[in-house]
């Protein structure tokens, strides 16, 4: 029974590149194969529930612009929120959502209450999921928004609010087990710093990494077979947040000994933020091995905040599901929209309009990505570049047979003076326009 | 015998804060006891070769500005720009300088001839040396400059290059030894890629890895006793290097099993660039135990490449060196100007002004630090602020005694529900400004 | 009578640079005599109502953390915040302060009712200065925090926002009028655009002008003898703000004949945001003409948002007053702490902190830049630099005497080769740091 | 006769989006009928000079990369160069090209030498132009590279290069008449400051409109036809150039009364280091009537310095060129290659593929912007937005015959309370896509 909060619209169907029609797909078929496999099962597209549902359109110069049946309220209008979610993630075919504790349940007034309401929720969920086949591709805890996270959670000078965290984080993968969630992610919002004068900086690696130890362990207490996640982001809404990017947390897992239970859940608007693009984190991650998830959206090249905006840049979303895809493509993890509506895009139609444009460039992306693969578009030229790496003695110098002196030897006995060889950019990049 | 250069200006004094004379130090007293050691042996002044001797004044819009007598020649203008050199490290009283193999000799026409022209200058080096008790406190090759390394170095796709790359550090780790230096640095200005699209950035690890390993094997080998040092930067000349940050070559030892071995020289420019501040990076590598030198220099904050001023702005500075004193001082380690004039700064007087007022923020910024640190200005609150960590239930959930499931059973129990408590950011702002 | 909300907190006084209290001034001594004219009339403090008692320590990621017992109530509570609010400023002996509308009374139903609420408001604002002593220095509308602003104020495709906005503004000015406001600002955070997709571009400078021609029709036929100013931002909330930066202020004011009767109200934050330094900022509008007032803050340069913290660097403060001192000081304008705590900052007492932090480097500042002008520290190098034009050829090329052809002939016959002369910024920056 | 430079390439033909062929065209079809006008009229591209064959490939950590037969040399040299260049032009079927002075002549030892050798080699080029067809789009003075022009040209403090400056201009603007240029350009790229410290930015606006007045009064004189056009960017290589944005120059021109005679050259990548896109940076001089020419290129996003790479995104290419349609198209503008070979692309042949894939993505985002505008994609939406402004009371607020009190009186009596309604940004930004 339909909560009519869509109006009329009905379930967006794939219609191909040439129709008008606003409210279907034009390039995103899931059931096309690519590569051997169908488009949904490579995308695992999922809704983010914050952006979509719970957040209100304020900014910090202003206060909600969304006008939402379900906003201010207690359980009833949490279950009409999943009521509209489950319709949203039904009619966008999206087969995966994705939620925070914080974003589904009301607030309780201490620790056991909240734990309480999120439990109802999980169980209302796990019903929903039932009826609509939609499933859960991971959950977290939210320990950013309420003001006893607002000096960090398993970083907080006071122990106190570490152990409020870590009961939260309990409940949190406990729903998140109980839903079938195929992942749990941390994102560390307020584990960082505002200014270092007050900061211990050796203390609070220590904290974070206990923290997330616990989580490891206790995933494997209770036998949950998703993967963790770590989501980088550098700064916002603190000064510096310690998951800075790729490299760093790679850093801080192997300085705890967790680089081989934890991947990545890797955000294009993170990446942009730390100075990077998708592609580079995204081709870091794989090349660590670490690559597990990605939070698919796009920042504003000329902001210096978190835009999160549904993406559109064809030619980008290529060469980022084309590192997805040297990395064997998506096992646990999938495509997130952690992505909002501008906050003047007030209408429910916004909401399938934002999703649809967002479905639709990622199929492009990933199609185009797909093609290169199969063409050998990039990969032939770069074995080429490297042949020089197979010759013997240049594996000698990288195995470790030859040593500084051996290699200063050589290269005065044999007169050694290389030449440079074109890098041929423009050439490669003009063969990435043929695909997108 | 004076080259004449610097016409008839003599040694830099110290004349105290009420001088007027710009040829004279106001804040940095070499021989003044701080912390119960004198600031030349805090502060460990260098001078680089490479900005204040060999570099023109070019920029990518317009070429030589300054008009240097040893510029365009052979051996000959060499040796005039190391008596110049040398005479500007005595007039200024820098105990230390730094160069590049690149900023010393004129390039030959192949290895062989470089290498024997590195050689005559290194030995005429160690008799300015010995003249005027200056001393080495780095060297490093220049494997950035020639055309040969302009897809990298140890990361370049031609094995040839990691050779003839290979040998040049060699030869550089000798001149190093030979000249005393205390540590030897590694700036990777290639070693990272232009695109993506004609990049293997596990491969180009790898060879970055062996390359680091043999210049550590090669120390051991030779006995060299100072300390291997590698510089981070983001970016430029490449879109992005592999030696990002500090958390990033943090990672990167890691991965390769290095971080014993090596240690990091920070510099103000570089942290700017990577979206930090000098004091994050220093801090950073402090809590890591990889803190190894400096290169002191400022970035212009609107500017988004490599500035290399001059430092001016003693409050940060203070915050800066308060890190390097928590660390417990350099020990090879040293304050190098990475900094080079302004390219209309083009008259001799203009290398000796840029230094003096280095060297005097610098020591203020050193002093107001070491006062903070007499008085636990900072320490005080710090340990107030963390102090509930001292507490034995906060003690067993950071030791590993209690589980997720633990903490939040007594959460659940004790009902605990964390008041936050101020961050005293603004208290604390106003005790640094009470120190500079 | 005192709310209590300060505690036991007495009226900040100057102590003197030594002092250990932090509840004292230790360099804002408001009849010190400088340049003439006491530090207060100098300086012209004012407290913000916005940050410092409307704002609930809320970001993006997180909600209220302040705890006031003047949120969420009506017309009762708005009355205990303006005591607290005067009880601010005379604790700090501030002379001034500023506020919106919306900072100060409760919103209402409709229009008729908003603007009731603000009318009772004054009244009662108007017997707390009186009984205080406090005076304003500016008032403003809020015109972007309600949704109905979401789409802009008087850029707003819908031109019923447009008269809304026209209406509020109105009761803005005679509000300002009544309470003997020195200077009425506009600072449009709505008017630009989040994407160009949906914007005309033109239509909307037109309904901007039109708004801003209003506002100074309205000002001369009430009287009123304040300065009307504008606030240039470059961006956010919007992704581009018309008002981008000094620069595109006074090219808009003289594109509609409105240059001589508006000024601008200059922020740090705002500068930085925008690529450029403060000093800058206030530089070009002195050369402009158009310097009004300035609010005062800093923003952190790593961070790509407003972060509206108070200044602590008083090296760059120095260089900024240097230039309001070169503009002739203020005239209506002054020192606006648009300013706001750190969101962890949650006591009563870091109000004051905050403040009186910010005031003592104001008052460091200005000292500084006094004395360089005192010493004609920067002007005397100045006049030299330009020394040459005050030859008469010189001058006869730059009056129109002489044309392209003239010049060309006389370069050629004189055989005009001009030899660089150098800049000497090294040199100037010590200067410099003899006055900070 | 060819020169032999660039091998057996021929002339690159248009082939069809299918094509495999690396030197064909797959988009551009120069004559092809768009909006009632071949491609090629409408684009109207030009080849940079400086870039494809004076610059040497190096950057400020490296040296020459490029390895080309005219390097080095004297007017034989200049003359082979110039013959490269009108194959270069002719292989492309480029029908433009633009250049500097210093670009094409060897630098004489005095303004008379230095202009004899331009003479000579624009008599050189107006015999290529014959023989190959090709054009002049414009022309300009390199007034920065050179060592005199180090603290300005216009702008300088020494009256002796503002001559040299105004008669440098003087024979480039002769030669570009000669040569039957269509437009002649001014960029200042040294005319701006280092530090505020030494500066006088009010005499030196002064300096910069005399010469700018002085080049429009020289091009009547000599009945130049061309259009004069100022090209803004933000900073670098000064550390601020007067010149900032679009917004910025059309405030100068205003301030000296020159707006009706100057328009702009707008270039992506100086959008992009001022903190605007590029379609901003054209919709603003349409909006201002002061759109004259574009150079397309791409600055790298996370680059922060002028990286001036061939275009490659067609999405941002479509609504830069959905701009220029709106503006009615080029009238003597057009697009100039202001794009750089990356320097590790050291191939003659790499010069193609840079210019090949450029002009193909130039064309597909012009038919795809013309295809927007015969369908009124964007435009029917837009009218749609701001119908409101058609009624009767919107009109007269805007038309002048409403005062502030009306409007506010107005508001009060009818209780305007305006709902927002949905910017649809979203659904916009699918619109898009379906072109791109």
């Amino acid at each position: 029974m339909s909560t009519g909060f869509f109006g009329d619209i009905a379930k967006i169907k794939y219609e191909g590149p040439d129709s008008d029609n606003p409210l279907a797909f034009r390039h995103y078929n899931p059931d096309e194969v690519v590569l051997g496999k169908p488009l949904k099962e490579h995308l695992r597209f999922a809704v983010a529930y914050w952006h979509s549902l719970a957040w209100e359109g304020g900014d910090p110069f202003g206060g909600r612009t969304f006008d939402r049946p379900w906003y201010d309220g207690g359980m009833d209008k949490a279950k009409l929120k999943a009521d509209v979610a489950f319709e949203l993630f039904s009619l966008l075919g999206a087969p995966y959502y994705c939620f925070h504790d914080a974003d589904v349940r009301p607030e309780g007034g201490n620790f056991a209450e909240s734990t309480k309401n999120l439990n109802e929720i999980v169980d209302y969920f796990a019903k929903k999921q039932e009826e609509t086949g939609v499933k859960l591709l991971w959950g977290t805890a939210n320990l950013f928004s309420h003001r006893r996270f607002m000096s960090g959670a398993s970083t907080n000078p006071d122990p106190e609010v570490f152990a409020y965290s870590a009961a939260t984080i309990k409940t949190c993968m406990d729903a998140t087990m109980k839903l079938g969630g195929e992942n749990y992610v941390l994102w560390g919002g307020r584990e960082g710093y505002e200014t270092l004068l007050n900061t211990d900086m050796s203390r609070e690696f220590d904290q974070m990494a206990r923290m997330l130890s616990m989580v490891i362990e206790y995933k494997h207490k209770i036998g949950f077979k998703g993967q963790i996640l770590v989501e980088p982001k550098p700064q916002e809404p603190t000064k510096h947040q310690y998951d800075y990017d790729v490299a760093t947390v790679y850093g801080f897992l192997q300085k705890y000994g967790l680089e081989k239970e934890v991947k990545l859940n890797i955000e294009q608007g993170h990446a942009i933020l730390a100075g990077h693009t998708f592609e580079h984190e995204l081709a870091l991650a794989r090349t660590l091995g670490v690559l597990g998830s990605i939070d698919m959206n796009r920042n504003d090249y000329q902001s210096g905040w978190d835009t999160d905006q549904f993406p559109n840049n064809v030619p980008e979303m290529a060469l980022a599901y084309y590192q997805v895809l040297l990395a064997g493509g998506f096992t646990s993890g999938g495509t997130n929209f952690d992505a909002k509506l501008r906050r003047q895009s007030i209408d429910p139609a916004d909401l399938l309009y934002g999703h649809i444009g967002g479905m639709d460039c990622c199929a492009r992306g990933l199609k185009a990505a797909a093609r290169m693969i199969e063409d050998g578009a990039l990969s032939k030229p770069l074995d080429e570049r490297y042949a020089g790496w197979n010759g013997d003695s240049a594996k000698k110098m990288l195995s470790g047979e030859m040593t500084l002196e051996d290699i200063a030897a050589m290269v005065e006995k044999d007169d050694i003076n290389p030449e440079p060889k074109s890098g041929r950019q423009e050439y490669l990049e003009n063969i990435i326009n043929k695909y997108v």
